[in-house]
């Protein structure tokens, strides 16, 4: 990672209610208490998206995609992980790569939740360490 | 219920075109005068949303699943139904009772109609009664 | 609905032990109180019948299924739903309508209870309301 | 055939209703009518049997299954032909051959009448020619 | 069936080699004499083909398919029964009712020939009966 | 296994004709012959049943299901086995302990035989040890 | 095509970044140019909207499919294509016709582009001719 | 498209029953009419070939399919488009390119039309407009 | 059973953990005290061996399979059983008979577990009754 | 091998445009310089044959099928392989044993490649050699 | 992690070939390199156990899994990932948190890779970033 | 097949029972018979292996894959070859080509043995021709 640049982190539907959704599953932390956690323990600098609007999701990968200074993407596309060919089509297409992250371990739940559309396209997955996924998945595409 | 709660009905993807789409399988009524008629059929207070973005419906979704007020919500996801795990995972992740429901016999159609992605984390279903699957929701709800 | 005639309700197998079998998801009211509090909330004419056996259940559509005074049939087939061509080919052979109802939400269980053969030939179908799910289906065909 | 034999004619659910069950795919001849009209038109003796439970169209094979003077049963086992094993295990078991017959085309109407459990143990099926189907099928056990 | 017409029996691929294929299961008579014993138990003017190809097959049902001396054709199409689309579609296109048959039943084989594409536009099916299945086909087209 | 309780065994469709219904798989013995067989081998008092019905078989599950006295039952459904999810649900519902017998390896069968849907409702299976599958799940109930 | 009707032209996700994603398959014209070259092949006047909402083009094909103006709809709907049920209503529910468009070959790519959930509402389909493919569409709809 | 070289128009089978066949689908004109219209919109020179014989269109591929003076092949394969992988073979091996063209919205008809397997090696394919889908085939091959 | 013969008693991978192991599915004993208690509860003389490697099972199975001492063996495949066709060929290689045991109920459990590719050349199965299973089936093979 | 014996070498669709066909998957060969180089290669006598046409193969196939002079048939079927059951039936028809070759590794192709319906009745099959996989074929039947 | 506590770094078959097997998808460096690599990447007591054999890494499993020294165990499957129940039951069954790691995106290559049976036991998985596959995954149970 | 090369003849689980497993399918021949035959009918200097274990056959391939002197591999690998992936990849990883053999033609088998996981990475397969399935595959690597 060079210097002067930063890392896009993207979280889809359902990841703004972290906190007081099932935190039996994704724990006690809102989602800007995560995003502080995460800024504490890199020195990258982070740029923090959220959307439940498919849309909006491919609209943000567009924007960093291309950009020189966007080291890295790391997406938690929450439930579209497992439908959305279009956000896959948006990975396919920009530049930039993207890491794809799930705070649960998605192997152990219902079915749906064990084909993700999206990792053919990603270039790594790390899924199952809680807000640790998201720190793991900085640190990897800073380690590049 | 409780004295001062309403309950909030959603609907989905094309049912803003209720009353100039397929008549033979949705009704004459438009939706504005199926939204007059159930008014009209019970004490209990309504709150009206329809929108054809899969986001929007989340944010809905959002704003009144963990609102005390709100004694519970009637979905017509219309096509998202069939296929949107993000609207299941919000479903899943408020506070507020949600019954799905649909106007026509979706098992008596086209065989993607056969599979809904939200009935899991609904507390029930209601189809095959034209409008009259909102007012039965809607009194499923109340007498709760 | 028409002055004079009544509703069929028909439970099919293992419904008999209502009050006994697992409470936790089909309550603890047996099926005579249930049909009894059924008498209490509606005006209709009632008449009630239950089998354990395929072909009885067949014979029953039959009988009251050509009848002008029989306003329709409110079914709650049991595990006869998943797999009873039978009972479907009954239901599609009489010109009374019927409507396909379960206690609990069939779509939260096992993946065999998500199949209704019998769907496509009822008119509608409520489900996952307790003993609530038989009287909405009595509404819905009272408000024919 | 021998001298003095007889053919059994065995119709399952829903049979019992010819003549008033959609008649565009069945035709307007009720049951007795049919079975009048077989006489007519064969020098077999024959002896008929209708019943809607799967347990009676069993027992009814046991009965005449080993019986000498039993030449061949004719069964139109309505919908238990795609699902009731049952009733196969009971042709299987006994010595009288079988002929599967079905009035309608089963291959041009729904999907789960194209298969047939009971068809590999038969010695062969007719389908497709009405009330002749049955005709056919007491020839081609006169014939053997 | 009117004074003057005729029946086509159409024989598909390997047909031509009864009497030495397999005689276990399609006995021991040869084509021709299966032709002669045909013409000995009927009225009927019979016309015969026999082919290997698929699309003489067709050639043939496209000939004699919209000819008013035709009352119908009798079709065993072999082992095309269970893939030829083609086949099929010419069937459908035609006007002359087509009478599916097989000597063995093909239930009782292998899984490949429980399906067969022709069924649904043929007016019925008769499998089982060795060379009477054809016999019985020409009875069925002759009652109509 | 208290003193003087019984064991109920439950034969289902067609096993009322072992002895003369494919010894090659069955053995020779008659039910009847097998039940005096089965006394002769335990000190428990056992209860015999025999039905082609399901839901009589239905019915003896509900009969005995509650009964202290009864300290377990021993059921082989038959081709029920295969597809009778009324039966499974009855032996859910219940409170004694069911155990499933065949007296054949039904996985070195015919394919549909390989699915058991009351397996994962019974307690244990036994099968392929002709009568002595009975006598085994006997033992196996009277150790618990 | 009446005189004064114009075509609406809609493309779907990631198609704003023609010119610049996977050039190899989908050339190296931007979204602009291939407007701009249509414009100069045909006489017809052309509408363009370009949205990565799934939401936005349900709500364009409302806006346009009940224009007396509108001669027809080409549509481009990228990997909505392959699971937008909803685009899939939309485009059942309007009154103008769909052509579907695709500049690549699908069925030569990835196998979940090979199923197209809204091709069976559209009129027609034309696929893999690159930008020309928009122009044989707006052909195909300024010829009826 | 140069100078002096032609289009190759290939049908398959059935469709030289074109006028006479379900006009409902296919519209009213034989495919001499069809075959004439088509010369008569374009200055390319083009070939026609019809078979209803799966040998022979791989042959006229393979006739064609290395001449120079062929600029490309328009094959509506009719019902072989669904399972002919010895024309598609032929397809691949050849260097003319090949249009797949349907008249009918294949996606619209019965599910085994929904596959194509020849679309992979085609350039591309359009289907669902009559007779011009022939002519935008031709225009197609003619722009490149 | 033949006097001086023995029983081989073979377990599987993750067997050796018995009474560590989730004891709340397989019990609180240890390998060996199963061991101990199985030689006290028959005369028969047992032979025990566990390993955690396909190859050493299939080598123990073909040690003992044709040592006409062995008057069968009792296998419990653990995880093997649900893919080594490796274990089920040495079975269906060596002359002693195998009966599959499991101590759990295999089919009330995950999905993987409900196919076992062993059982059809076992001579039986007996499973869910814990290590009385192992007895059961000493006792069945002591009783051939 | 008997004296004065031959052998039959069959290809089907597509191998007669070897050496101009995709080399890098078939080699430069033309298929006479392949039957040159076999003859070159063994003292067999062989007779070669090749058509496109499924109905001439079977043809070949019944004519040299029952020949006592023919020591066995070596059979390239083409893209015939993955599909013609009629070629398969002629094969199981014919006395003389067929060896199913391929020149290219089928395994590590197209999905549609991996399926052979001939290879059940064939007495065995070599792929992957190249031309060398006829020699090996031959090789193979004059052994026995 | 606990003072004094060291991580087990398990590889599974083919690995001991990192450097020599497919470089351009698994690297240059030998599986000692990375070993040492890792070594200095982290302050953890590190153990290595690499074998082909799924016997014994599930004894491996089984030495460390109980011991509380072991912080927890990353483990590269290799292809025992795809269907080694066993190696997940022995995950299972042990107490030290396990970490699955591939080198590759699994889910960018062949269809088989893209499923894991031991993902379900596993804390998490971590795929596609190289050696630095491992090295997350040593942090992730460092983190702990 | 350069001087001095040997070939490795590598047999997979239960093959060391040849001679006395099924020698109906098998061959009464030993492995050391057919070892010695093998080398009786060829001029290269063969090597031979065989193991039950899937670990003990990758350390093999391993051991010769890289090897300069050994010209090619030739494997049985028993029912391995029906599910090791394991196996698979060590073919892949090697530089020495493999080619798969079976004595019995696998197509013509039970189901499971249709599929080989390891025939993609081989350079050819043959099977069906007993032991000289194996001497073929020698003479096809001695003929490179």
């Amino acid at each position: 990672m060079k210097d002067g640049q930063y890392i896009l982190v993207v979280n889809g539907p359902n990841l703004n209610l972290l906190g007081r959704r099932q935190p039996e599953i994704y724990g006690g932390d809102t989602l800007t208490e995560i995003e502080e956690w995460l800024e504490s323990t890199t020195d990258c600098r982070l740029v923090f998206m959220q959307s439940n609007s498919e849309g909006a999701i491919i609209d943000a990968l567009h924007s960093h995609g291309f950009d020189a200074a966007c080291a890295g993407i790391v997406l938690n596309a929450g439930a579209y992980t497992h439908y959305s060919y279009a956000i896959a089509d948006a990975i396919a297409a920009i530049e930039v790569p993207v890491v794809e992250v799930h705070m649960s371990n998605i192997h152990a739940r219902e079915d749906f939740r064990r084909t993700s559309v999206i990792a053919p396209v990603c270039i790594g997955t790390i899924s199952g360490f809680g807000k640790n996924s998201y720190a793991l998945a900085i640190k990897a595409l800073a380690d590049k």
